[in-house]
């Protein structure tokens, strides 16, 4: 149950149905997913967003694959299921399988454990690593 | 202030220095890091947090430098300083620059923002997701 | 899939009761939530709580309103879909329209990206804010 | 670098130092934790928490010792340094060792890394949990 | 809806099969649960992550029940339901019953206030702590 | 310790000055927080995450005061040590006393609490809320 409605291109604000356009242009695709249709509900927000994600997720010296498995990473870590379903079909799309998808989430799974160990411990950071 | 003393391979018991050895062999490092003196005090931890380390660490489908930065934007999404320093630490050896390690953290934040929205508006997973 | 059962008012023990007759009092309704009513399963729990919200929703010097869009914030930064809607709902009674809870939203999901940036990156707090 | 001051007994109102007497009476100590004295800037909190910390960790059905474990349990997952230490100093009076300190922040450990893996693969219920 | 599809014992591979086998054995039970079933996808995972719950889960210093009790707090603390689910069904099977459980949660529930009051208000550690 | 050094006026890049240019101007001060001196070893991330903050924090619905009174609940949620500095130095000088910082911390304590019981017994989202 969403906490807005999910605002179609038809309904949209000039503003977001610009942001929209430009989602559907850059991205090559001719739908639009329920994460731009919430934030449409708040045009300003919809456009930082995205602006955002174009800055952050396109084409940088990390390459996009990568930047999508981070990202299903932390969404893993977080619990957010929106974020994880829309990041691994993203990455799935840039040529993330089944093994590879395991592996993610198992580095993730780690961190999240060896996280609260080195917490836990209060372990003191090496010299060597300053 | 670690909550338990460090242990160093001279006081480590047989079980712990054994560690400390296949530490040493597979990382063809001459030293431990704290973490590792930390867990010392808990052979069976140690033991078994290494095994993990060196299987979801290890050479399989994902290289080494895109574990390490998940590893990464992990830590930074819980706020472990000791595993963000040795995990940037070890990035870096493996020829993540400045640029990069930017990158990660902007990743990282940004996935942490929106996970928030998505949770936050209750967006419905889109159908073409599942 | 609830945990517990909730206990309506009729299946309530004799403690239990007397905290919803407070609640409904108090916050001048004729119907109890179902927090209150999974809490119910505990009365000491659901006494204890009930006298906390009392104290700290409650007027003081804060107004309510703010209080309930903190309450939001943080609930969207812990992924408690639960509490996301009753104190949304509560913000509304209180005034809250949307293009609040939007900004309530635009502030939490930018916080918890700033936040990781800032332990990412290991700030130093400034000298000038101790 | 505390935000607020600590206020020490001489300092504190009236109405924190109440709660200061009943905290060294109710715990048969004759110093306050600085927690406490964080605390007695705001007296209502100060009050509020202490109530809350007398009946969720005195006598009840399970024994103080477990309580005082969870406790550490769940702030090396929240990573609260402060809470981190004085529930290590509490568990240890009543009786753990480090044995058993190492196995709760390994329990703690390990549920961080198998959350992430449930929620990362979006295990569902079984029916016979439910 | 799971990432993975579940991994039946038919369909699993001989690695995963052999991991399902020693489940059983040495749950004395004759079904497996849905989590890993989810992790069969991945038997370098299934095989790692069921050695670590093994080690950890498995008679030390710490009893069973203890371990369970403490992983339903770290759980609801990172609100991981499958987690919540389980391992309330296995603290059930070893003794804990509704006025343990709800004691748990009101530690655990406690514990993260009071972790956030003690990091928002930067209480340095007492001496006494060190 | 940081991670990366922080970028004096001085030595920032063109990019980085002017966003530093900006800063000051906008905030009518003379001096730069560490924290945009640290992100200033990107100027991409420095630029972007500055645009967000100016657009986000900046006069719209909500007054900034009530802003970063958020800022601060869920920096204290998170545990980030320098945002909390920063946000309650900002919310200083809009006029939150040390009574109002007091009720913020309650209520994010209270809503980690509330946000962990009502996970906890998966409370059913009520129909009224929705």
């Amino acid at each position: 149950m969403p906490i807005f409605g999910l605002i179609e291109y038809e309904q949209a604000s000039p503003a977001a149905r610009a942001v929209f356009d430009d989602i559907m242009l850059t991205r090559k695709v001719d739908r639009i997913n329920n994460f731009w249709k919430a934030l449409a509900n708040h045009p300003p927000t919809l456009a930082r967003i995205w602006e955002n994600v174009k800055q952050v997720m396109g084409p940088t010296r990390l390459d996009a694959l990568t930047k999508e498995m981070i990202y299903v990473a932390v969404s893993a870590t977080n619990n957010c299921e929106y974020c994880l379903h829309s990041h691994i079909a993203s990455a799935r799309k840039l040529g993330m399988d089944d093994e590879m998808l395991s592996e993610v989430l198992a580095v993730a799974g780690l961190a999240n454990e060896t996280n609260r160990l080195a917490n836990g411990y209060r372990v003191p950071v090496d010299e060597a690593f300053r």
